[in-house]
C-alpha cells in the first residue's frame, strides 16, 4: 500500500475535483473557468490536501485576470460551471507571452484537511491534519503537495484561520526583517489600512518599531488609530507633505515599502526623508545629506509610472521587493523562524479578516468579481472551494 | 621654524591670492566673483599648494551656478575682477537653504605644486613637488591642505595632466569595481562618449569588461567605435531599444550607470534588461524574471524626474551613485589602491584631454561660461588660476 487516507466518504470514492484555470490566447481572449482534473495520488514524500479555505490576495488577481480588460468581461456557462471571456488589449499580449495558450491553475496560497499521504514518515504525520500551503493551485478542490511545503497548523486552528497564513503575515514580517537588516530603525508604510497594513501595525505595536502609516482617507487614519498607530499621514490631506516630514522627523524612519508603485508618492517619501536629514546637516553639500533612504515598492495600485524627481540628493535607493525572493535571500533557516512566529501567533498578531466566505463557482459570479477587483481596502474574499 | 618654502619669487612675498567665490542671496541674487583672501600658513602636517591646473567638471557647475537662470546672467566689474550676477528661480531657493548668504568656494580637484609644508615628515616630504588634490576650493591660487590628502605625481607628470586625477579617474574606476562587487559581469554607460566615457572604455578594454555604451548621436557613436568600443548604441536611432536589447544579451550587462537621470532612459534599461532574462525564464511568473537588475544615477544632464514603468518586473534596483559615498563604503586601504593605479597609468588610461586653459578671470567670461555650461559631450575646460 503506498498510501493511506482518511476524510468524507465522498472524497475516497471521487476521481476528479474542480480546478480553477486562466487561460489567455495568443489572439487575445482571456478565459477562466472551472475543469475537472483528475485526482492525483502522492509520491512517498507528498500529501493530498483538500482545500478548504483560500484567499483572492491582490497578487492573486493579476494571473487570474491577466492584462483584461475588466469592463468587456462576459460571463456564460452554468451556474455551476461558470465560464468568463474578456478581451486582453493587444498592447499588454507582450508582457504575457510567457503565459500565452497555457492553462494556468491560480491562488497563491490555502489551507487544508490532508486527506492521503505517502510513505515517508514525514507526509503520514500529517494524515488528518490541517495545514497550510503555499505555491499556486490553490483555487482547486485538492492540492498535491511536498510534505515538507505545508505548514502544519496548531490543534484548534480552522482552515479558513490558516488560509492566509503565508502571504500577508510573512510579508510584513518580511518589511520588518527588512529594515532591521539594512540599518534602518523604522518603516514607513503606505496602503497602510490594507489587511496588511493592519498586520504590520501589530507587529510593530508588539516588537517596538515605530510605524509611519501613509492612508488614503480620513477614515482608513481613524481605523489605524483606532487600532494604537501612532504616526499616521492621510494622502488626501492638504497638508499631507507635512504631516509626513513631521512623522518622518518624530520616527526617523528612512526605508519605506510602498504598495501604490505608480505616480510620485514613492518619490515624495523619499524627498521628505532627505529634508529631514538635510535639518542636522552640518555643512552644505549640493548632492544632498549623506543619509541612506530607501524605498520598496511592492504592490501596483496605481499602474501609472513611476516618478522620482531629484530632490533626494544622491543617498538614495529604490527597487522591487518581492516576498518568494526575500525569503530565498535570507535562506531556508530564516524563513522557517518566520513561518513558526506566524503559526504561534495565528489568532492574534497574524489574524486575517474576510468579507465573504464563496464557492468556486460564487468567486467567478460577475457581482463577486466586480467587488474584489475594487482592490478596496478591507474587503477581502476567501474561497471554499469543497463548498457546495 | 614652521615651515619650510619653495617656488617662484613672488609666492614669497605675496600675502593674499585670488579664489573664486559663488553666493546666492537669500533674496535670490547669485554673485560669482574672484576675492583675495589671505594666504594661510600650512599647519604640522599641512601644505600649501600653489594651484596650477583645476578643471570645469560637471560637477563642479551646480556649486557654481547654483540654480541660477542663466539666461539671466550679467557681467560687472573689471576683466581682473569680473562679477558675474543672475537670478535663482524662487522655486529652485527651498533646495538652496543649507547655502544662502555663504560665500562659497567652488572647484572639487586641482594640481599644483606644493611651495610651504608643516614640519611633520609627510609635509616636508612634499615639498617642491606635484600634487593632485581633491576637497574643494581648488579654483583658487593657493589651497591649504593636509599632506594626507595630496597624491603625488610621479616624476615628469605635469598639472594639468594630475588636475583631473580624482574625479573622472576614480568614478570609472568605481563603477567597475561596483560592477564586481555587486556581482554583475558586465555594465551600461549613458552619456559614454563624455570624458569620463571614453575613460571608462579604456578600462574596460584593458580588463577585458563588455562595456554596453549608450550615446546620443552617430557620431558619438562613431567615436566610441573607433576607440575600440564593440556594444554602442544610439539612443537618436529609430531602434535604440532593439540595439540596446541585442547589446545587453551580448553582454549579459544587468548593471548601468546614467549620467541623464530624468526622463525614461534608467527606466528603458531595466525593461530590455528583463526582456533579455525573461527569454531563458522556465516558467511565467507574472512576477518577472529572478534576475536582479541595477542603475545607478550619478549624473542630471536631464533636470526632469526619472521615469520607471512596471516591465522590468520585481527583481530590480535604482539609486544615487556618489564618488565620495562609494569611496567611504569601500574603506581607504581599498580607495588607496584605486588612487595608486590612477597615479601610473595617469598618462595613458586616465589620460584627460582639455578644448581651452583659461586664467580664473576668463572662467568668468560671459562666452566661456557658454562654452562649458552648454555641457557638450567631449568640451572639457581647464582653469590655471595662476595665468596672469
Amino acid at each position: 500500500m503506498d498510501e493511506q487516507e482518511v476524510g468524507v466518504a465522498d472524497d475516497k470514492t471521487k476521481t476528479t475535483g474542480l480546478e480553477l484555470r486562466s487561460l489567455i490566447k495568443s489572439g487575445g481572449e482571456l478565459e477562466v473557468s472551472l475543469q475537472e482534473v483528475a485526482i492525483p495520488t502522492p509520491g512517498a514524500d507528498q500529501v493530498l490536501v483538500r482545500v478548504e479555505a483560500t484567499p483572492i490576495n491582490p497578487s492573486d488577481l493579476g494571473l487570474l485576470f491577466g492584462a483584461a480588460d475588466l469592463t468587456t468581461l462576459k460571463a456564460s456557462g452554468s451556474p455551476d460551471r461558470p465560464v468568463l471571456t474578456a478581451t486582453v488589449p493587444p498592447s499588454a499580449l507582450k508582457a504575457l507571452a510567457g503565459r500565452l495558450d497555457q492553462s494556468m491553475p491560480v491562488g497563491n496560497e490555502g489551507a487544508g484537511t490532508v486527506i492521503k499521504a505517502g510513505n515517508a514518515v514525514a507526509a503520514q504525520s500529517l494524515l488528518g491534519k490541517t495545514v497550510a500551503m503555499i505555491g499556486g493551485a490553490m483555487y482547486a478542490q485538492y492540492r498535491l503537495i511536498k510534505a515538507s511545503d505545508c505548514l502544519l497548523l496548531p490543534i484548534g486552528t480552522t482552515a479558513a484561520e490558516g488560509a492566509s497564513a503565508f502571504i500577508n503575515p510573512l510579508t510584513a514580517l518580511g518589511m520588518v526583517e527588512t529594515m532591521r537588516r539594512e540599518g534602518h530603525k523604522a518603516l514607513v508604510h503606505t496602503a497602510a489600512a490594507s489587511n496588511l497594513g493592519q498586520m504590520l501595525l501589530k507587529i510593530c505595536l508588539k516588537d517596538g518599531i515605530d510605524l509611519v502609516a501613509i492612508v488614503r482617507s480620513a477614515q482608513q487614519a481613524k481605523l489605524l488609530r483606532e487600532q494604537g498607530a501612532k504616526h499616521v499621514c492621510d494622502s488626501s490631506a492638504a497638508d499631507f507633505l507635512e504631516q509626513l516630514t513631521q512623522a518622518l522627523s518624530d520616527t526617523g524612519a528612512t526605508i519605506a515599502f510602498d504598495a501604490i508603485g505608480g505616480g510620485p508618492l514613492a518619490g515624495q517619501i523619499l524627498t521628505c526623508m532627505e529634508a529631514v536629514a538635510s535639518r542636522s546637516a552640518k555643512v552644505y553639500s549640493r548632492y544632498g545629506s549623506s543619509v541612506y533612504k530607501q524605498v520598496y515598492i511592492y504592490g501596483s495600485l496605481d499602474p501609472r509610472p513611476i516618478e522620482f524627481t531629484r530632490a533626494a540628493g544622491m543617498c538614495w535607493g529604490a527597487g522591487g521587493w518581492l516576498l518568494f525572493n526575500f525569503l530565498q535571500k535570507i535562506g531556508a533557516a530564516d524563513a522557517a523562524k518566520l513561518r513558526q512566529r506566524v503559526a504561534s501567533e495565528l489568532k492574534t498578531t497574524f489574524a486575517s479578516h474576510y468579507s465573504r466566505v464563496v464557492s468556486l463557482p460564487q468567486a467567478l459570479a460577475l457581482d463577486t468579481i466586480a467587488a474584489y477587483t475594487k482592490r478596496a481596502t478591507g474587503e477581502k474574499f476567501l474561497i471554499d472551494p469543497n463548498r457546495g
